[in-house]
């Protein structure tokens, strides 16, 4: 029982530790690719990896999960010593860091949505701050690298989130399981986002004449 | 007594139904202007819509208020439908946009205020919080679509609800009702607008010699 | 005593009112070299004086400073009236200013430090957020004025606030008043900016091959 509960807890650090380190690396190698220094690099790192969740907490009126345990720090600084370790030959990761991103997408997803009802906020919103834990630090990253978003115009990223959460509220209002629930919808977040990329869904853009800045 | 109270009640969801949508629509609208995909576009409405009163909530301490009630995240879904239904002749809406915006101005700098002074903050914060309620939104629409926020550059703007904030404090002051204060301060904040649009009223630029970046 | 106390009050007063002012006038400038207008360059030296701070408050979950005391607000209209004022001889303070810039962000690092280390976060936490209170101001200055983060190219900056809260951490844990560790550390602050500065000292910059955007 309790070996069970531990192997529990650290299978989920095992994925928590992926994805925090796959979207800093995201982080550090964009603000690389805009000649940031390294302390520059740390911080964009840092901020795509904690963001969407220093977000979500301070929106949810709890204190920022980051303030009290060291690890996510140490995480981005794990990044940027590997994308200065891996520079010539990080694009032959790209296979391995996507899917490491995409697995960090899902896990935040979840953690999110858990996070956000376990504080008696509604369903719908918990699938917002889902979605904004996912989401919102790639939007604060491209925000610091002076980028119009990338996720407002790329393959379905945030929509993935938003998918996992309905399948979280819908398996969760049929009586299933919230460990399972949240196991399905991060499978789900991961599945789709997949698809997502090897098909180039993406959703249609918007086209506008004449509009004027107002 | 009671339909009285409800009558208010409704009308003061219409107005915030109506500057809501123009708030949404006309962040939409840019989103739409820099080729964003329609989650992008629905987000950069959204935050358009929500961003000056979530930076306020935040600031005085509250749950964002849009948190509790799903109706801002439907009002901006209703802009982004109404801008691809319409996307051929919202032009022509122009006029009636720009007014819906500066309804929707006047409400968010009473409300801010209104929401501030319950807070028991004192009343030039409660100004700025006005100031921010109405015009923090378009700067995070801004920040969002990458370009340099317009409030800065244009007609007076944010500074029409410092000014509809001096009136209600001094109506406050001079022991006028906290009702007829908020709704005269509104009336002045869209006078003032409307007279900055149609006069082309804006602020002098700055201009510095031989400014380095520090 | 009571005298020595009211005399060290004001001198922590005027150190404040020195970086507050230093900080807001490097906003103001860079704001009016965009042709900002009046009210959009108070509001970028505003955020640039106070963002450090509002940010590092609201992740402590406080009440942010300025909104007790409207002297932040008056130092920013202060900055601006200098700034229109001396435009044309702005060159020639450059020196003065970056020195008084250098004292606020000495101060802001050790005010952060303290603020953080009263509320019972850990001590890695409150060199964050001594960093923070000192670096992020200039951060969201830069993301107004559409601009990639300055402090994140050039000279040591937010590094300079790192260091400074190691020694402080260090003084500390070998048993040094407070009150000491916050003056020598603010010290520290300062001569590694003047150093950094003096010598161009600066972090290496990142080059990473092939770097697609993710």
């Amino acid at each position: 029982m309790d070996l069970q509960f531990n192997i529990q807890i650290d299978f989920y650090q095992i994925l928590d530790f992926i994805g925090t380190l796959a979207f800093a690396i995201s982080g550090t190698r964009l603000a690389a690719a805009k000649h940031f220094d390294l302390f520059g690099a740390y911080i964009v790192g840092l901020t795509t990896a904690i963001g969407g969740g220093t977000v979500r907490d301070l929106l949810l009126g709890l204190s920022p999960f980051w303030m009290k345990d060291p690890f996510y720090l140490i995480c981005s600084a794990i990044a940027v010593i590997w994308v200065v370790a891996f520079r010539k030959v990080l694009v032959r990761q790209d296979n391995t860091w996507f899917l490491f991103d995409t697995i960090g997408l899902a896990l935040f997803t979840v953690v999110g949505m858990e996070k956000t009802l376990a504080n008696d906020f509604p369903y719908w919103c918990a699938i917002c701050m889902g979605a904004m834990t996912g989401a919102a630090g790639g939007v604060l990253r491209d925000v610091l690298i002076n980028e119009v978003p990338l996720i407002f115009r790329k393959e379905i990223y945030a929509l993935a989130c938003v998918m996992g959460g309905i399948v979280f509220f819908l398996l969760h209002y049929f009586g299933c399981d919230e460990n399972l629930c949240g196991i399905l919808a991060g499978i789900s977040v991961i599945i789709i986002r997949l698809l997502a990329v090897k098909y180039h869904l993406s959703l249609p853009r918007l086209k506008v004449e004449g509009t004027k800045e107002e």
